[in-house]
């Protein structure tokens, strides 16, 4: 096997998990090239206990590659089809490419067979729609999902790296009493919640929340879902995302079958333990890989509806391992030789 | 007019809300004393210029009151029963009597005719609900609201003046990477949510949550309203509350429409400005008195689907000036004489 590996945007919060989690898995590169922007080229990076210098990405950097994840940024746009026509497979973390038709968007989990066929492009979806379709997945398979109406609690590590010193920049800022410059949030976070991520769309949603539906329906190849965003929201916490989930099932499905389809997939830690207090949050999920899920319980409306709980770490499973896992899933199906 | 008032649990979160309260707003009353704990007696504090000590309640506190507003806590259990039966109004902020049938249940805007004939017990509602029923009115009074999907983003002054302190002591220690040790609230608070408000009932519920289903049928005097609690989630915020609310309504309700009826309401602020950014937020909401509304939207999959995001100072309008307004609506129907 030949596996000329690059990471664009290694410098970034999402490229710091991508490395460390290729260390983490031993992803079997034969070669690693670390890109970034010309701001951050010439840092000194470890690999596996090998010291990298970071190149300017440029067109040419892509020509020796086999396969590149790209964190995210304008270098997708910049480089992403291009490097895909010189025969290196992009999985890009971006949502430049995740809605065009000759695109898979995968979550490995879910829609692995999807990657059949590919253009040498591949998107890794949106982090709140990663953590919703792993959710609704196991359950989708024993009883179609017809509604999913979901409002989100989310970390400043979707922004980046700047924004999470930002959040904690600015918390001590508030705390002694002092004024606040926000810079890479439109107002205040700390201490404080935006009910706005990304731009305006049609009709007023924001794409964050817009992201839900189309990317929730390419996944899970069910356009029929019908996915309501109430609001997509940033929250003063670190790097773990969490939805309020209500969904509505074909056929009802008990609080105790829906632990039993969590429990048996291995992606999902089942934390819905009431009287222990047991429940997904933050502290717990960040810096894991698993989809944390609880707070199971019937609606008081609809006998066909449950609400829940779900938590993941934003940078982990919501963009650096997912992307990690579908370039294993590649590798398995010889896609860089045997 | 004859008003000797009796603020009780005075040293509190929301005690302190009820002095400022009553001195903005020129409560009338003829006599005012201040109850606390036996820990808090002795406290000298100041009302409308003059200092008063605050008292241990006692039973006998309330034999020469004409009423008495209960900021919460045991005091209400302990004393709100038998003042009432001495003859003094109570206004009791805690969820001791809220479900009890000769007890109205009262937000002004929304059921103030509720307080004819009531037995001098008279509850305020729990803040959450307060929020949502203020946002829902509006609409419902021009088209029956048939389902409403609620996710709460809930501040720590709901927990009380130390659970405020915890989120503040504990964010410090957090950013200084000193370990944190919970008190008021069962997990890390700071940079963190958590998913459980208040004991379990039935179904694992939160109490938190099934109050926003009995209290909003009570308020609005329509048990058919079908209230989905998804999940009350505590968040790093100090004293507002945020709501995401999805709606469906008897007849389709347009954007505009809706925005206008809540621009006819004095006691909402319509915040609903995408293009310049303006939307509720806690750090607009915090110390004013209104309900804010924005991000109001047509569902994505029903046409008589509404989403919107609502925000307000959970310890003026959730508690102590909601309290103060039930007050005031007595004064003006006699209550206290001419």
């Amino acid at each position: 096997m030949k596996l000329r590996l690059a990471i664009v945007g290694a410098t970034g919060a999402v490229g710091s998990e991508l490395i460390k989690i290729i260390e983490e898995r031993q992803v079997p590169y034969t070669e690693l090239r670390l890109l970034a922007s010309k701001r951050s080229a010439g840092t000194k990076l470890s690999v596996n206990g090998k010291e990298y210098t970071v190149e300017e990405a440029t067109e040419e950097s892509f020509r020796d590659c086999d396969a590149a994840l790209f964190a995210g940024g304008p270098a997708s746009k910049a480089f992403g089809r291009a490097a895909a026509e010189m025969g290196c497979i992009v999985i890009d973390n971006s949502s430049t490419f995740r809605y065009e038709p000759d695109v898979p968007l995968i979550v490995p989990e879910v829609n692995a067979d999807a990657l059949e066929g590919h253009h040498n492009l591949i998107a890794n979806p949106n982090c709140s729609t990663i953590l919703l379709v792993t959710a609704l997945w196991p359950i989708h398979k024993y009883s179609k999902i017809k509604r999913a109406i979901v409002s989100t609690y989310q970390a400043c590590s979707g922004a980046g790296k700047e924004a999470m010193d930002e959040l904690r920049d600015q918390s001590m800022e508030v705390l002694k009493g002092e004024p606040v410059h926000p810079e890479h949030f439109p107002y205040q976070i700390a201490f404080n919640v935006i009910p706005q991520i990304d731009v305006w769309v049609d009709g007023d949603y924001t794409k964050e929340e817009m992201k839900l539906v189309w990317e929730t329906h390419k996944i899970m190849g069910d356009d029929s879902i019908g996915v309501t965003p109430v609001c997509a929201v940033r929250i003063p916490v670190m790097r773990s995302h969490c939805e309020a989930v209500y969904i509505e099932t074909e056929k009802p499905v008990s609080v105790e079958k829906c632990r039993e389809l969590f429990s048996a997939e291995d992606y999902i830690v089942l934390q819905d333990d009431p009287e222990h207090l047991l429940y997904p949050m933050p502290i717990t999920s960040t810096d894991t890989d698993k989809t944390y899920v609880g707070r199971i319980r019937k609606d008081t409306v609809n006998e066909n509806g449950l609400n829940m709980w779900i938590s993941f770490d934003q940078l982990r499973k919501g963009a650096a391992t997912n992307a990690v896992q579908i370039l294993e899933e590649l590798i398995k199906r010889g896609s860089f030789g045997a």
